[in-house]
């Protein structure tokens, strides 16, 4: 059963206000919640609709109804279960390796994938300009498939950063090099940027190398490539010798 | 202004039945509509709340409001314009070149990116079996971005097609041979499958070359990748040495 107040209180952490007030986020589905149960996140409690097997003390479990999961949960067609957790402190980035950097990416879908791809790739240091979508977002921990909890991402002011960092930045451009061609660093920085606008004139003032995804076929008329592809393509093409 | 028919006539098309029964789909938004008018796609007619400087016939523009949009749109935050074009007759497959194979893929963001990527890398065809998401589905002309003008969207019983074809048939399983250190052949089909299950025993037996993209990281923990995402990476490294 929940009280009016427990309803409310979840729902309210769908806004990020409360999600930063309280320290806490919202996971849904057995895989993602089983994921972070597995990691150094904090299980706060996780209501569920079945008795499914969770490894954690009954203290932590709730038994809901479906109605009263369709009422806190986000997604259209509830998964059920959903999960609090306590967010965590996030380590600065580390001055050495390959890293992701993103510059004003909003698509929740997006930065989820982003993730998945960091982790897939052994990138484990995210950075994120202040005005990317917040990694505690619902659909970004759904779309994330559990690799939140192997990835860290940072949040901070992307310019101060990078005038500060002393290894190549690398950042995608139409009239950048292609990068199928080119001598690419082991160490550094690859920016993505906006989706509808790419990386903004004030970093792109900081990029030390400009790369590109060349376009194949006989038009050529596709305007871009989606960020969370173009990244895939670009990892892959950095770590495919290693 | 629209008539209560019109509006029952246009929302209807969201369903695929009404769509092969009339041959007719809906798209939305400025960009889209433009590159679907400046393709062999027909124009059955424009919606619009604004002015908006379309280079067709005024018998084609139907003004509307805002309110009127809202009820015909799809989208949560509607786009200024919807249109009606005529669907259109699908060639078969070239028995040439590079192909990709859809089985069963079911979500309209991950078919509408992969004919973007098929776009971007010239792959003119792109086979899909009958389970895969319909590509006039709203939400996959949204994604495409205008790449449905270029991409040929050919739907068929996957495995009695891929019987009967001579060149190689790749597919990325688990256990498949590490793509970076493959032989690749510049013909063929690359089978994706879907996105819970992958490709189907009935299409395994048919593949004729088992690929992986490798995971890299000291957990190697990351259960998969997006099924788009791991389009990009594959055409990204079949094109890389054209």
């Amino acid at each position: 059963m929940l009280t009016k107040n427990q309803i409310k209180y979840i729902t309210q952490l769908k806004q990020k206000k409360y999600r930063d007030l309280n320290k806490i986020f919202i996971a849904e589905g057995f895989k993602v919640i089983k994921e972070l149960l597995n990691s150094n996140f904090k299980l706060e409690q996780i209501y569920t609709t079945q008795q499914l097997k969770f490894d954690v003390s009954s203290a932590f479990i709730t038994e809901i109804s479906d109605v009263e999961l369709k009422k806190i949960s986000l997604l259209t067609t509830p998964n059920e279960c959903l999960a609090l957790f306590k967010m965590k402190d996030v380590n600065p980035p580390s001055k050495i390796g390959l890293k992701v950097a993103l510059d004003d990416v909003r698509d929740p879908g997006n930065l989820g994938t982003i993730i998945r791809l960091c982790d897939w790739f052994g990138i484990t240091d995210l950075i994120c300009s202040e005005e990317t979508v917040d990694v505690y977002n619902p659909k970004v921990v759904q779309a994330t498939m559990g690799s939140l909890t192997r990835v860290n991402v940072f949040y901070t002011d992307l310019p101060k950063y990078l005038r500060k960092y002393e290894l190549p930045i690398l950042g995608t451009f139409m009239d950048g090099e292609n990068i199928y061609k080119q001598q690419l660093p082991n160490e550094g920085i690859i920016v993505m940027g906006n989706e509808a606008n790419g990386i903004s004139k004030e970093i792109e003032h900081l990029v030390t190398q400009k790369i590109a995804i060349p376009r194949f076929g006989a038009l050529q008329q596709t305007e871009s490539l989606n960020v969370a592809t173009a990244t895939a393509i670009i990892l892959s093409e950095f770590k495919r010798n290693e």
